[in-house]
């Protein structure tokens, strides 16, 4: 399978290029009897839309999604399910001047090089406008983990460049324009941004996803653990530079005794591991973390190279993003859910009870 | 395809417990014309074995591999290799008393809960010992990337716990029992590992990997990006809890301008990037960290529960590693190496010119 | 990976029911430089497309297909290509009187037992209307095999019921409307419909598929041998119940020295095999036939049951095709080409000169 | 994934050539708690061996399994479980006369030309040998299936040449050593045998399977239904040339009101199907019919040509089967179970009732 497609069971695979007619995706291995409509995808679609705040791009679509398959009076059929989003402001013309230009710190080069050609228009697949079909897959997956399971996934903007959050409030995250848990920070947040944009310069970002009422059980050893799985996903938004499940790097100056997380009847006394031991789910909380990179696309010039192999300097004017880590919060969120639906089905595959057929699962 | 296989062209399939009757593995898709003989892969066994120093298990076997098919005369014959280890000092008595134990830290508990029962010998599937089978798999992939592209792939423990190389040189790396890159820390590290092994606890480590010589072009839009891939293969070695591609989490604090990597026709000006934009290989080497928890068979007692369900002390006796990033450095190598021999497949098959029907790689 | 997608370096996804909005397809890993414009396809769709004369169903739809992604400035750019086919002639009224309906050698009632649900409208994913994105995938596959290879594949319905072509001449097989290569039994065959349409029955037919031109060394030992995967993907299609590579059920009865096809330098002496040798292409022309199953949508009344377990009479009124053969020629052609596509990619990935990197194949 | 793994939840990859150390194979996602030994396999491995009768080959191998991993105090953990059959009776010096020669209606050519080289011992990867771990793992899947389900499947010799079986009992299969299910068949067979033996020449033949106890549902649409994966596996066994579902070829002169089976409340009045309606079980029996050639490895003198481009005439010696049919019914047995055990498991993965978390099937 080429790489368009993730998951086993629960499989999303998506095309559609920045400046296209259209972006989409097909979702196969849904279970059927999920209530479904454009609405359940459209409140995330909108949470990653650009041009909802002057923090981000000033790209302007409404993304509405469409299902074209697969639902069947409000339900879902078992078969696979087509989305497809029309590509309506495209504005082609931004993009002209770097038809043979290599930007730094973009896919242009490394696209050119791998298939002798590309679709230049505001990075073509490598633009981060695909990642608008993750997120609609994943609101179904979402809805299916949180009906059956219980399951809820919560991501937020955990630092950006500088100013990290010293507290987490869930309530907070939704209230502000840059999916931050800490109220106290968002007068200096706003302040830097503004800084930022007026430089012409962009900023890295930390973001943060738990997913909470996971059932014990999800994982396989021993390449496809759950971790694992989580880390090919999360690494495969754009810009994302590192992903960190739990304690994460902090590991490296602990000791055992200190790392280990204490159990008893009660429970588990603490959650360095961030849910998932020997690669599989331990009940507990799932938390990732994620390095976004500050996007290339800034009007700072910088040295290049074109097509030609001549020396070019670069200005990205166009619309972008000053920090792609805010409205990657959502992305997170779909990604996480993906991998989680997808390993819930898998562990139902193999894992029933040889007696009673039931599903081996959550025996806590 | 259940968790046991990595790789879509280039597929590694591992099966074996700690305690069993032997650990093995399966290549499927090995190019055909490679010369290989076991000795080509127990050059790495042997760096991960355990027992070659003081810092690691005393557990001591010889994890002689032998190729049971796939070779004939001496050269790949593009068939599936089957490779097999023996186990030989299992010592199943020193686990009895842990059958019914959950160690914290451990997987014991997720995988009792998964499957509803479990081989508690040593920790059965959930033991690093499988990885064995991986560095063996590796090397093979090392081999062919070494001489088809003059690829060559280092690790080296880049820190562990408080002590960080401050220099890497890469000719010190095999020299040393540490496979450190700074000759001037030895002595700490054999100091704190000491006073380590007298408190019976354990510490984490940070390991990083290099590849040069990596073709452009490798790694596949959108989901199985080069990146995604090697995250998934590494947060997939046991023990680790995070994973970097070039600068990583010091991306969060970085401008764009700073992080960037300008471009001239003379190459890229720096590698914040990690060899790697957009997914797909730039020509530049690819560096990737690893974080590595403490293992948590400490003699350290701590509290857990038993299967019954009610409380218990633990301390670990047995053989064990007190820092476990030690042996991943030869694990790191493998997989990465398996991982690039997957993508370098996997771009062949798709990209050969349309007119000559010669490979499109490599087009510096 | 769930059901809905076939091939894996040449992989293409689809969705869509018979009355739902839309159906499509996503084809990943068809290599970058093909020429390819929505044209390529619509011959191929117009030859399936029912409505196109009195032998088959009298919907009537354009079926065009348009190009979503993938395609840039009239060339493939490697990345995922994204197809659409608007359904618009859907008259869903004329099934609501199946709604609660078991139709005997449908898949109403296998689906309605699988998923506890089902899109009754026209049979929903079960309907041939889904094999219009095979044959526009298909095209595809068909023109890089023309064009890199000079691979030609050509479909024809070598039986009808009780008449069954003497003679082939590939010629014929455009010139009628039966895609018959046996012009001496055209009338036969009219006449022979025009009776069947009469009494309101349905009849099976034969349909055979030819390659010529394809190289040496397709396929891969040991389950994914290119006749099992030609197996899988005729099988696949709707109403087929046998598949033959070569001389299929004849071999029963032939002995060895029959079979067995001598060589010489000069090349095969015959082609018992039908292009396949241990799983492998052997150059030969790639010769398979298979067995369509007369539809059950005839309007000859018969017993069945329906979803409340009761007994009900079925006519099917709608538009049907009284035999379904006809219309597989092209979707044969799809299938076969769609697995040569696949099996050059994945021979591509393995199989190159370890010093030259040039691919081994095609070495006669 | 290559070519030697079959499933997808339900993993079965092997390894090993006729005249090498050892096969085996590796199976990936078998559920936890099935009683398993080596006893269990080494019925059908013994229904496989040659050298049982005087129809067989003389080859003469003890053909003993060994458990090295995934089974632990008599059951089955879930983890991968490895399995080996050393090659003990190898006798390599029978075929060092081919080492050159392209024999007529073998693998020969296709794997020199596919690879460019081969291990030419017998077939190397191409005997029929490796088939026997397809039977250890089909052995594995046909225990699950009949504890969990009550699922039976046997296959027997249904035409030898000329002479077919005119009636199917059962309880004779296993009576004789022809797997023939018509006792008053058995003295023309043995005379038949007698004749071919002494020409030195081999005979095709057919051979049949059904499963009974199926449960419905199993089958995705709409590329791997359940036919076509069934198809998949059959054509995959080596010597097949062609696969029938139910009916097969007959249905190309059925008329759709004889082929369609009717329902009732009582359930199907036929079953022309073989137990599959739109891809999907229907609950009655599955059953299947393969074509196998006669084996080229005769004493018959044929022409071809040797690597070196010349004529050369072959003869072939060694020990073969006169009709690879007869030991070829526990092979179809088995990759009959691996693939509806696949199922099995792949139907579970997505079809759980959404408010109670049991699976949908066997609603009947």
């Amino acid at each position: 399978m080429s790489g368009n497609s993730i998951g086993q069971n629960f499989v999303v695979t998506t095309f559609g290029e920045s400046h296209g007619v259209a972006i989409g995706c097909i979702i196969d291995g849904c279970p059927p009897g999920v209530e479904l409509t454009e609405a359940d995808m459209q409140h995330d679609l909108d949470r990653r839309r650009p041009g909802t705040s002057r923090y981000t791009t000033a790209r302007r679509e409404p993304d509405e999604v469409r299902i074209l398959s697969g639902v069947f009076e409000g339900e879902t059929t078992g078969t696979s399910i087509g989305l497809l989003i029309e590509n309506t402001d495209q504005r082609s013309k931004d993009y002209s001047n770097i038809k043979d230009l290599f930007r730094p710190g973009h896919a242009d080069y490394t696209y050119q090089q791998k298939y002798g050609q590309r679709d230049y228009r505001g990075g073509g697949r490598s633009s981060a406008r695909e990642t608008a079909m993750r997120v609609a897959a994943g609101a179904v997956a979402k809805k299916y983990l949180k009906q059956v399971h219980g399951v809820e996934i919560h991501a937020y903007l955990s630092q950006l460049g500088p100013i990290a959050a010293e507290t987490v409030d869930f309530d907070q995250i939704e209230q502000n324009a840059f999916f931050f848990p800490d109220a106290t920070k968002l007068d200096s947040l706003d302040e830097y941004m503004r800084e930022l944009k007026k430089s012409g310069d962009s900023i890295g970002a930390k973001v943060s996803v738990v997913a909470t009422g996971v059932p014990v059980g999800l994982g396989e050893p021993v390449f496809d653990r759950l971790d694992a799985d989580i880390a090919h996903a999360l690494m495969g938004i754009n810009a994302v530079k590192g992903v960190e499940i739990g304690d994460g790097f902090e590991v490296v100056n602990q000791k055992g005794s200190e790392h280990r997380d204490l159990m008893s009847p009660a429970g588990f006394a603490s959650n360095h591991a961030g849910g998932i031991l020997g690669g599989i789910s331990s009940g507990q909380p799932i938390i990732a973390h994620i390095a976004m990179k500050p996007t290339s696309s800034i009007s700072v010039p910088g040295e290049s190279m074109n097509a030609q192999g001549e020396v070019a300097e670069v200005i990205t004017k166009g619309r972008h993003d000053p920090c792609v880590g805010i409205r990657a919060v959502p992305i997170a969120e779909a990604m996480l859910a993906i991998v989680l639906m997808d390993h819930l089905l898998r562990h139902r595959a193999q894992n029933m009870d040889v007696n009673s057929s039931t599903p081996i699962i959550g025996m806590r």
